[in-house]
Parts: structure tokens; C-alpha cells; sequence
């Protein structure tokens, strides 16, 4: 009789070959799905909403990661809180899934009532000595950078998120973030792993083939390419359109606007790259013919032709431009649910049908959107065939998936596995 | 590396803190679920239906609990019979889940006959050697304490139930709940952990702001309150209200009405407990006048304000009144999945629209089951959050939860947990 | 305490009592379904379907099996293929679930290119060192015998298929399956383990009670009875027509049309039955009234008299008669949930509305489908109930049974459990 019980996680690991696609099980498995929700959803820094999602001194809206709800608020001196959802008397949910105004956290149970603050003030036939000091609501590590909401729901935050807050609150400065208004909100379940989610957004091997909109204004050679795959013409200008880096980004950084890529990947503990991309064709928006949509630009912006701040994590994905800014955030649901969040930013006082119209703001994010979700759940039914084994990556085109499975294996031995 | 697996049951056990909430794996893992289901739904006296669920000979319904269904039927003879809903020959079940009429049960899948006492009579194909006195369907134990039908699945059902019914068969005898009429019965499938349903149901602290049509006719301050967090008029009047319980059940027990609190709980195997509440406004029943529903009384009954006698189990509570009674019992069917079925008995002659209304008798209970639902939701989804620990329960108005909770794990030890 | 750790599945199949039915677990634990999965239909041949669901050059259908997907394809040489489906890249699927013309396999994620044989030519951006001839989409063992498919997922398909392979080319023959046209398909998922649907169809213990339609053309009897169970004439019917099968067999094979029964069951890897059967009444056709449903006969048929020759697999049940042919497949997707799929073949010519008439066609097994779900359905969920033990198989009705799950147990032990 063969061994038949499953491998360890460690084990797994353990068995990928460098340079392929993962084991199936670390995509498949329950067991790595908890570990991955553990390690990378409570352990790391990750992007889950904006300053901006609760614009209003009592806004609250609530973010849910697998089974911990946290509440996102403004209070009433207008600073940002991110508190647990939970009474401290027996648990009951405070606020209900979505969006709320609040004076007060009052628990809909028993009446236990809150400061925005999370100090508890009342709580009724506990006794004269109860005390209520020891029994706040639980506060989470999170960060405001340049307006996006990065939380980690551990008490051991990793320290290197300090680099990504340097060079995105300079990046994002003239586009106010902070200030700018959610115009649009759309949620996909992708029935993939989360890992499949992201692989699939860190290479554009596949944009030619699946995402004719998108690639109006989208380069997919600026994710590489094998030259002697391209004919002579692609081949010549895919080089040209390289070459076009180096003047572009000079220009960019010479007028203000920090541009040059950075990377810290592999090798540390909070993922992220940043890099300002040419836009194709008419170059100002992703649009569908690549000209903005909002005539009231971002923040301070007083050009449209700034090309794409991208910035990706290990949850996100972010285009920022001139006119708009697309905020994508991933939270697993299972091994294989994946809850995809697209938010379309402009500026706090652009008017819909006046300043722009939400179909040309969201539609090729949403077309993108809908063909990646296709995408990944094509990906995943194939790994969880018997007859899979892991796949080589191109080294010219999908470098980025490399780079991001080796963080990934190192995170989880980093954490015991 | 942390040591990932999951504690044993008996640690989670030993963790728990006097006067606390339970550990939340207690309410959210699934071997606790399914030690939960063997221990206190297969070992304990469980309620689990009526006499006058199968009036007339021939009746008979199925019961479910977990993956075990059951046949309460009435014999020719008008005797109660609990059986296996499950063929002898290879398992399949004998009758639809729900109600059916019957002379004898006979197996869809291949004929074999059973008379309702469960003897098999007739099996064909089976050869002139077999033996069919050893292939009787098997019964069930059971107990019709007052017309309440109680069930333990088990060889060995625990003996102190005799306590129970002594006490019940007098309280209940002037109700006749063995004659009465199911005028209605309502199912709903809450969101939660079992334990929590019942948690629920034995605080009244989170009644006033909660359950605005039980509170004409309930007393929420019955439940136990901090004076010091009344105001001195709610104060006095609880205090009051408190002095009149002496002087009311000494009346009724003058009167021939057994009225003083009984309990079994922790220190014992089978919990119970019941007393004869006052019934607030009006004083008559649970409707939102308080006034009667039914102008035809229960059984012996002359007078509408013999108050509320209410019978709490754990997986069950009721309240008998002069002119009806709510039965209400619970089967877990997840560790977050928890059916809770409502019957609303009254006299056996009683005729809807003439002598009662269905929407008067029902609205209390419906309202203040939906309202339940909701925050038993609420509760769960609380505690599976990894935010929640355990919460002190208030010593003035939460003292059955904490009983509950120790009789649960006093009675898991018991078992070998 | 107990010791409540689940018996290993070796355990559960030492507990087996001879004649009787199986432990619960072995239809209701996932950890056995998972064994089922590997052992049955992963290192057994399975018939999965038809040379005819891909008549033309470039007909491609997926096949389904657990989460294994196959693709069974003709390629232009008119050849049958069976590929897996999942590109060696990063595993994509190639194919969606259903039907599709190709000429090449091209994924969609990524644009690699197969040919129909598998082999991959073109697999842009890998670079000019990757070597594509290590990368042919892999194939899978299989038989076409007698049109019908067969597959066996592991390396080491068992060798004792041969005889299969020698009785079936001989009888399907005359009826030239690998020509015919599938005329109607139709899918149930029943709700039980796949092993009760297959012991459903071992017996006809049931049908007299259970499917009319059936029993116009089918003889219960000629699946065992116990004669002292029978009235005295319905004795005398069945003896004389167990009589008649000895002359018509001698009839038919002089005829040059084998018939007599053919066994390769428990003590052997592939499990088989095959033998033509008397139709009863009209005895043409298991239609409503017996007769022929279509004009055109099957293959080279010249007479619709020639019985129904009925071949058992341990996923499959098959009646060839003169004028048509019924197929049905079955894949378990869980321990309580089996695909069943009915395909009703003519012969390739034969013109719907003029030929035959669909629903006289169709209708006796889409009666008996149906009827059969709910029968193992019930059964299921009987055997999953607490109170279920082992029932005895009626040695006159149910040998076949017996000897299914003897067979079952053995191959099982015989792959190290």
C-alpha cells in the first residue's frame, strides 16, 4: 500500500521546481488555504480600502477577510479608525456587512455601547464592578498610504511596509487619493485561488488574446516578450517602444512625477512594485479609445498624459492616472472563491454625465474584469486535474509570477511551513 | 513553528472561563458539532414532538435529528410507537419525511411489511430459512411526559428524567396538551451554533430592545436585573413587580395550579427547569393585547389568568396558557445551522376563525422568532470572527446562560470528552 | 472515552458480514469516496462513451471524471484520441465541458497549439531553448470495443480486459455502435453513492413495485426468485420461462447471434456481465408496448426479435436490441451524489419523426431513470442514518450483488487497502 496520507505543506513546498507553476495542492488543498489565509491575510500588510470609501466624519463600512469582519470609520474629528467588529461582551457582529453612519457603536444585542473610539461607555446590569476599561473594542495595525488602507491583523506588523509608504505617498501626492471619490464599485467571485488571481495579473502574455479593450491603451510587451517569437515588425517596434522608457521616464521625473520601477519582492516580507507606464494610443486614460474620462483630473494633476502609476501587492492591483484611478483588492474565500473589488476613482468633485460618464470610466476595467475571471477559473479546474503538473514560466514574459511564488514559498517557511 | 493542530476537544474544554462565554471552537468546529450531536441529541432526553402531532390511529410523522429520522406514529390500539425510519433489509427509508397515513409500513424499495409495531410480517424472495422475528424495525425510547414527546436515541437514556416527569404530568394535566390541536407550525433554519439558540432564549437582557411584541406580555425584568442600572422608577417597579410573584404563586398554588420555579440543571443529566410566570398588560396570553387568542381554553382550564407556565429543556422551550401553548424545539443541523420548529397549540375543538384568530394566536412568536433569528446570526457570526473571545456573562441577568454552558461541559466530561 | 477515531477503510472492510449488505461508511465517508474515486475509476476500465459522440473529423467532447477532464476527439485520419485536458503550461483547461470542432487544440490562455494527436508546435515567448517535444498534451489509455469507450487513467491498465474486449467485438458486431447516431442524452444526478445505484441495477427485486414501464418488456424473474415466495401459477409462469431460455439461446446462436451468459465478475480486475435476454410480450423493444421504436434497425440487424443483449461494467449498464440501443454511464461526484448519463442510440440513417418517434423512444428508461434516482435516494439516505446495520441479500434476488461487493472489497485490498 502506497503512503496515502497527504503531504505537509512543508513537504509541498518542499517540491516545486523553480522556474514552474506551483504544486497542485498549494493551489487546491484546505489545509494551505488556511495557511495562506493565516500567513498572508493576517500576518502581512494588505490593501483592503480607501480613506476615501468613508469620506464623512461616522461613515463606517465593514471589510470582511475570510471569517474576521473589521469596521473602517471616520470619526468625529475626521480621523481614520479601523476597529474589530466584534462586542466584547459574547461576540455578536456590531454593525451589519456594508455601510453605515454611526454616532456611537451600540451592539444591536444587549445595547454594550462604544466611542468611535472603541473605548466601551455603557453596558447595562454588568454590575457596579464591572470594568469597562479592559473591554474596548479591538483595534487593528493599519496604515493610511496616500489615501489607500493597509491593514494587518496581526500584533507583529512586518516593518518593511515602510519603504512602500515612502515611495507611494510621493507617488500618489498630486493625485489625492485621500480626497478623491468612489464613483463606481463592482465585486466578481473568481472560482480560482487566490494565487491564480494574482499570477494571472502579474503577466500580459495573455492580454493579446483575451483583452481587446483593455489593449488599447494597455502595452502588453511592457511585461516582456521573447523577441525571436515577435515577426521583424513587432520585433522592431516592440524595441522602439522600449527605448521610449528611458526618454519618457527622464521627462516624467524631470517635470515632478516619480516614475523609475520599483521592486521589493523576493527576498522581503511586504510585496510590492511600482512603475509610471506609457498609455497606448491616444495615451491618457484606460478608456476605450485611450482618452480620459473624467475632464476634472485627480487630485493637483494638471495633465492627462502622466501615464499609469501601477502598483501591485500581494492582494491588489492599482492604475492611477491622470483623469481616474482603478483600486482592484482580492480576499480568498476558499481554495477555490476569490472575491475581486474593483473601485473607479475621479476626483471628489467631478459630476457624473458632466465631468464624466461612468460607461466610458468602467468599461474596459469591467470587460477586463469579467475576461480574467474566465481566465482564472480555467486555470484552476486544469491544476486541480489529476493530469496536471506544474508548468514551465516563459523567462521573457511571466519573470513576475517567478519572482512572486518564490516570495510566496519563503513567506510560509518563514511562518513554520 | 507554532503547533498548528487544532486543540482536543478536552482542552478547549479546560480552557473555558467561569462566569465567560465558551471558547469559540466550541461553537464553530465540526468534531464539537459532532460530539455535540452524539452527546446531547443521541445520549440526553431530547423533545421532540407531540402527542397530537399523530391524533387519530395510522398517523405518523417523521422526525429528523442529524442524519437520523424517526416515526412517531399512533397504532391501532391509540398507542404513541417511535421508530426507525430505516428498512431492515438494506436501509432504505420507509416513509417521506413529513406526514403520512398508515395501516401497516411496508418498504417502497422491495415490499417488506412491517406492522406499526415495527414486527416484520412479510419479506419476500427471502427463502423458507429466514428469519424475520430478528429483522423488526428497531424502536426508539421515548416518553410522552404530558402530551410532550421525548426521545433518547440511545441504549441507555439517563434516569433522572423521572423528575421531569413527575413534575410536568401535574402542571401539565389542566392544559391536556395529549388533546390538543397543532393550529400551526413554522420552521426556520437559524444561522448559528445550537448552544447559541439557546443561549438566547435563556436571557431576557436583550429583550427590551429587541422583541418589542413579546414585551407587552413579557417581563424582561423576570430574568433577573443590576438595580443599579435601572432608574429609580424602573427600579421601584421591578422591585415591585419582583413582591408580587410571592403573593401570585401562592394564590395560584392555593388554587390547585402548581406555579413554584423548579429546576434541574447543572449537577444533573437532564436539564429543566419551569416555573409559572405572570403574564404582564392584560395578563391573559402571549398576543399582542395580551388578551386570549382563543375564546375555547386548553383542556380543564376555566380561567385565562393562570399566567405563563413556561418548561425550558436543552433543545426546547414552551409556554402553556390558559387558552394556548407554544412548543418550541431546536435540531442542530451544522455547527452554524440550527432548525427551530414553532407549533401553537390550542383546545381540539377550538375552530380557527370562530373561536380563535391564527394571526392573534401566531404574530408574538412569529415576530420574536424572526427577531431571535437574526440575532443568533449576529452572535455566531461574531464568534467564528478570530477578534472574539469569550465575554463575561452578567451575574444579575445572564446566570442560565452560565449554568447552561457549565451543565454542557460537565455533561461532555460525563462522556469522556 | 471511546476511541473515536473513524476505523481505517481496512477496518470497515474486515467488518463486512458475507451475504449482506456494506458497512455504512464504505457508502457515506469521504475518505472512502476518495478511495472509490482512485481505485474504480481511475485504475479500472470505465466506460465513459461513444465512438458515435464524435462522428466527423474534428469532433471533440470532454469527458468528466472527478476532477479529471478528458477530451475524446476524431482526428482527421478518422481516428479516435482520448487527451487529457489541461495544457502543459500551467494547466488550463483547453476545452469547456461539452461538445466543440477543432482542428487545432489551441489554449485559450496562452495561445499554445496542439495537434489533435496532441503533440505541441507552437508555444510562443518560451524561448528558442525550450524543448516542445517534451510537452505533448498527455494521452490516456483506451479501447474502443465495439464502438463503445473505455478508459483507464492510470499507467497500468489491468490486462483482463481482453476478454471483455473478445465477447463484446463478437456480439456488438451486427449492431455497428461504432456507426449508430446518439438520437437523445439525458443526465440525472442521484443522490446517492454510486455504488447503491450500481446495486440498484443488479437486482430486479424491485421493479415489479416500482417501474411499470419497464416490466411491459423486461422479466423481473430472469433475476432470480424464490419460488416458495410465489403463488402457484406465477411458480409455473416463471419456470416455463426460465425453460424457454435454454431453447431460444440454442435458437439464437444458430442463428450465428451469440447469447448465453457471460460472467467475469468477483476474482477478477475487470468486472463484466453479458447475455441476451428474452423481451417479454410485443418482444421487440423495451418501449411501451414492446415493439420496435424505430423502422431502421440497428447496424446489419435484420430481425427485431433478437432479445436484448444487456452488458454490465461496474460503471455502466447497456441493452442492445434490434432496433436501438441503451447506454448508461455513471461518475460519482461525491460520496452521496452519481451522474447518471442515458444516451438512446439508432441506427445512423434512421430519420427522427419518420423512422422513429422520440418519446416512444426514450420514454420506459427516462420512466425508469427517474425512478430509480428516487429509489437510491432513499436508499442512501437510509443507510446514512445512525440506526442502519448490514441487511442480508436475498440469495435467490440479489446474488449479483453479493457478488458486486465481494469484487468491491477485493479490488480495494488488492490496491493496498
Amino acid at each position: 500500500m502506497l503512503n496515502r496520507l497527504p503531504s505537509s505543506i512543508s513537504a509541498l513546498l518542499d517540491s516545486r521546481t523553480e522556474g514552474h507553476s506551483l504544486p497542485a495542492g498549494l493551489y487546491t488543498r484546505d489545509d494551505v488555504f488556511a495557511a495562506d489565509l493565516d500567513v498572508f491575510f493576517h500576518r502581512h500588510w494588505i490593501q483592503v480600502g480607501l480613506e476615501c470609501d468613508v469620506p464623512e466624519p461616522g461613515d463606517a463600512v465593514t471589510l470582511e477577510i475570510g471569517s474576521a469582519s473589521l469596521i473602517l470609520l471616520r470619526d468625529d474629528d475626521g480621523e481614520i479608525r479601523v476597529i474589530r467588529n466584534s462586542c466584547r461582551h459574547r461576540g455578536a457582529r456590531l454593525l451589519d456587512e456594508g455601510r453605515s453612519i454611526v454616532s456611537k457603536l451600540v451592539c444591536p444585542y444587549h445595547q454594550w455601547t462604544y466611542e468611535l473610539s472603541g473605548e466601551l461607555i455603557h453596558a447595562p446590569h454588568m454590575g457596579m464592578d464591572f470594568d469597562k476599561s479592559c473591554r474596548s473594542l479591538k483595534p487593528v495595525h493599519f496604515k493610511s498610504i496616500g489615501g489607500l488602507i493597509y491593514v494587518c491583523l496581526s500584533d507583529d506588523p512586518p516593518a518593511d511596509v515602510a519603504m512602500l509608504e515612502a515611495v507611494m505617498e510621493a507617488r500618489l501626492a498630486p493625485y489625492d487619493i485621500r480626497q478623491a471619490k468612489v464613483a463606481f464599485q463592482f465585486d466578481v467571485v473568481e472560482k480560482g485561488n487566490w494565487k491564480l488571481t494574482i499570477e494571472n495579473n502579474r503577466e500580459c502574455y495573455h492580454c493579446s488574446a483575451n483583452h481587446p479593450e483593455l489593449c488599447v491603451s494597455f502595452i502588453d510587451l511592457d511585461f516582456g516578450f521573447d523577441p525571436a517569437s515577435l515577426s521583424p515588425e513587432d520585433r522592431e517596434e516592440a524595441e522602439r517602444h522600449q527605448a521610449l522608457y528611458d526618454a519618457r521616464t527622464r521627462e516624467w521625473e524631470a517635470d515632478g512625477y516619480p516614475s523609475a520601477a520599483i521592486e521589493q519582492l523576493a527576498g522581503n516580507t511586504t510585496n510590492f512594485r511600482t512603475q509610471r507606464l506609457i498609455i497606448a494610443g491616444a495615451g491618457e486614460s484606460q478608456t476605450p479609445d485611450a482618452t480620459a474620462a473624467s475632464a476634472r483630473l485627480l487630485g493637483t494633476m494638471t495633465r492627462k498624459d502622466a501615464g499609469d502609476t501601477h502598483l501591485w501587492g500581494h492582494n491588489s492591483w492599482n492604475h492611477f492616472m491622470g483623469d481616474h484611478a482603478v483600486v482592484i483588492t482580492i480576499v480568498p474565500l476558499a481554495a477555490d472563491r476569490t472575491l475581486v473589488r474593483t473601485k473607479w476613482l475621479v476626483h471628489q468633485d467631478a459630476v457624473e454625465g458632466v465631468d464624466y460618464d461612468l460607461d466610458k470610466l468602467t468599461s474596459v476595467w469591467l470587460a477586463t474584469t469579467d475576461q480574467d475571471s474566465a481566465l482564472v477559473e480555467r486555470s484552476h479546474a486544469g491544476i486541480a486535474d489529476p493530469a496536471y503538473e506544474p508548468g514551465p514560466y516563459s523567462t521573457f514574459t511571466e519573470g513576475q509570477l517567478d519572482n512572486f511564488v518564490t516570495w510566496y514559498i519563503e513567506r510560509l517557511r518563514a511562518h513554520g511551513y
